[in-house]
């Protein structure tokens, strides 16, 4: 099948690349190394070194295993680079990690805001152009998240929920109630992407992602030119990669508020999984097929007690400190997720344990050396008043 | 009061400024003229003329009323521009006019849809960022239309509907399905400033507009100089004003399909009324608060059956021509959608008559000669194909 990566440059994106071309797919890749430049830009990078550029990672995939990866450098927003790559490349599915992907980085102040709702919602609807108008039978994978839902007080449904008011039925969009401009962003997307799916027949899924950890997949381990990215810190970091590095640091895992915050969680390798799962399952057209993409449901403080124990068996001493809550979130609330979509779709999950800590224990400690601490306590706040002057 | 209008030169924007100024409330407009430019663009015109800049119509207001009307000619996605304009009015109300209006100009290819989503968030967002950073106690009265919910087959709630799931209850903002980009540009806005409400305390209120009909107000009335736009075009004209016009020029009344689509309607006076009972009456600190603003529902055969009446009281032999529908879009639906909070602040609507189409006939009778015809027919279509070659 030939596959477009959007975003191919990154945490998820790349090691997708890699999984399709193992598995005998044309693969391309683009990217336009926006969160490359976004870290540099606040002072932070990626503890795992990412050795070289998107063609020089694809030469080295060239060299390890035998097949090609295609690249373009360049940004989904010029209508005309999309339009081009549309027409030439010709996909099947096209998998969209390409956005802004970080909540405190969308929270900074109006230009972040800003980019991020511009950039996210005009690339996404340029591929949706681009599909449209030339490759109108390929089924576009979205890449949203969890956070779209918010914390309601009712069952969180795989994107749907079936409502009676008044005597008369109707299915809805599952409603979305986000707690970032980032995280709006992927409900403009899902929404753009939807009507494009009503009215031109496009076929879509939208993955609604939960938190992702871990460093390895099977082929990034292959060749440390081959590894991801991993990130840690308080604009790109989530939290079990960041409570990792700090365990390993010897820094208290920073629990913001109370800690009852819980979300849906997911391995790598599981990500991976689900994706192809969704590729080679694809929509129908026209419709906009929801998954909920996560295997299990942690709060932030049962992922801090998870790095601790796991820390005591690697000989760590491993403090839990909460501190206060930059966001603007409930720390105690009823949070309940369906997500057995892609369990029927054939998912096999990697569960979390400590077993899989302590080998992140491993890969972090060799790059240990490479810790920015000024960059892990958060310093984005989400509230009005921060610098702001009062009327 | 002071009262910032934005997209004070439009339909309702220049009105509602002068209503404003008349009840003896300090008034700013803004304006870009997209508007003016977009007709230019598109072959079409206002069929009332406008007399001069937004300069020229505030010191012909001056000059009528005695009362001054503040003028700033500049664009609100120039974040600089926006920031100044708040710093120095200090607003206590922000009456929010300024997007691009037009479904039909969102949906004719793929640079008028990015640009209609692109102007209408980023405005918003920096009119929210701008809230919060130098008028924070200031209240925006935001103008949605009631196309953003669609036409669903549930009866349609004022802003919020409460649901019970699972055996657990939620109140959630009431689902929106638009059928256009534009439209959804509606819907982003909406979720961002439910946002700014929720995180920064802003005061607003989203009024979810039904089409508006009519040509004068009380103020528009006094001088040439002072009238308002009036367009009947296939991209900014709406379904009574457009029949108006046809009626008026011999041309068969264009319904789009089998004319079962239904919506709320209401007169300009009451529009005017409407946004000023929001303003006296604001929103508290936080609150999202949603009135579907709109006094009667019609199909738009019924419209074409009163404006068909109407012509015959005035000696008009008008004819009822079904065309293909160029919308995707439900020709018979439910539609059901209440409208009692404005009611209840103390809106006294001004109910369409045949009276009142025969008083449009007059206006429209003076500026006859000003009809572009070739600008009637509907030129753009919703779905794929329309030129996109196959793949």
């Amino acid at each position: 099948m030939r596959i477009l990566i959007l975003g191919g440059d990154g945490y998820l994106g790349w090691p997708t690349a890699m999984r399709f071309s193992a598995g005998g797919h044309e693969v391309h890749v683009v990217d336009n190394y926006l969160r490359r430049r976004a870290h540099e830009e606040v002072g932070t990078d990626t503890l795992v070194p990412i050795l070289g550029s998107l063609p020089e990672r694809a030469a080295a995939w060239k060299e390890v295993s035998g097949e090609g990866i295609g690249v373009t450098e360049g940004d989904l927003v010029d209508w005309d680079l999309t339009a081009d790559l549309f027409r030439s490349f010709r996909p099947e599915a096209v998998v969209h990690y390409g956005e802004q992907p970080s909540a405190p980085y969308s929270m900074r102040d109006r230009d972040h805001a800003v980019f991020t709702q511009q950039n996210n919602v005009v690339n996404t609807l340029n591929v949706l152009w681009a599909m449209r108008e030339f490759a109108p039978d390929s089924h576009l994978v979205k890449l949203g998240t969890m956070g779209e839902y918010g914390t309601p007080n009712i069952d969180i449904e795989e994107g749907y929920l079936d409502i009676e008011h008044n005597g008369r039925k109707e299915t809805i969009l599952y409603p979305k109630l986000p707690g970032s401009l980032y995280h709006l962003s992927k409900v403009h997307d899902s929404n753009n992407i939807h009507f494009a799916c009503r009215m031109w027949g496009i076929r879509a899924t939208d993955l609604n992602q939960g938190v992702v950890y871990g460093i390895e997949t099977e082929q990034t381990k292959l060749d440390d030119r081959l590894a991801t990215r991993f990130d840690y810190d308080d604009v790109f970091g989530t939290a079990l990669n960041r409570f990792c590095v700090q365990a390993m640091i010897g820094h208290p895992l920073t629990v913001y508020g109370k800690g009852g915050q819980t979300r849906g969680y997911l391995n790598i390798l599981d990500t991976l999984q689900c994706v192809e799962l969704a590729v080679l399952h694809p929509a129908e057209r026209g419709e906009f097929r929801v998954f909920n993409q996560f295997t299990e449901q942690f709060s932030v403080m049962e992922l801090a007690e998870i790095v601790q124990r796991a820390g005591k068996e690697h000989g760590l001493d491993v403090r839990i400190e909460p501190i206060d809550n930059p966001r603007i979130e409930l720390e105690e609330h009823y949070y309940n997720a369906k997500h057995t979509k892609l369990l029927d779709l054939g998912l096999q999950p990697h569960f979390l344990s400590e077993t899989l800590v302590e080998s992140m224990f491993g890969v972090i400690e060799r790059h240990k050396d490479r810790v920015i601490t000024g960059a892990i306590l958060p310093r984005d706040r989400w509230g009005a008043g921060a610098g702001a002057p009062s009327s």
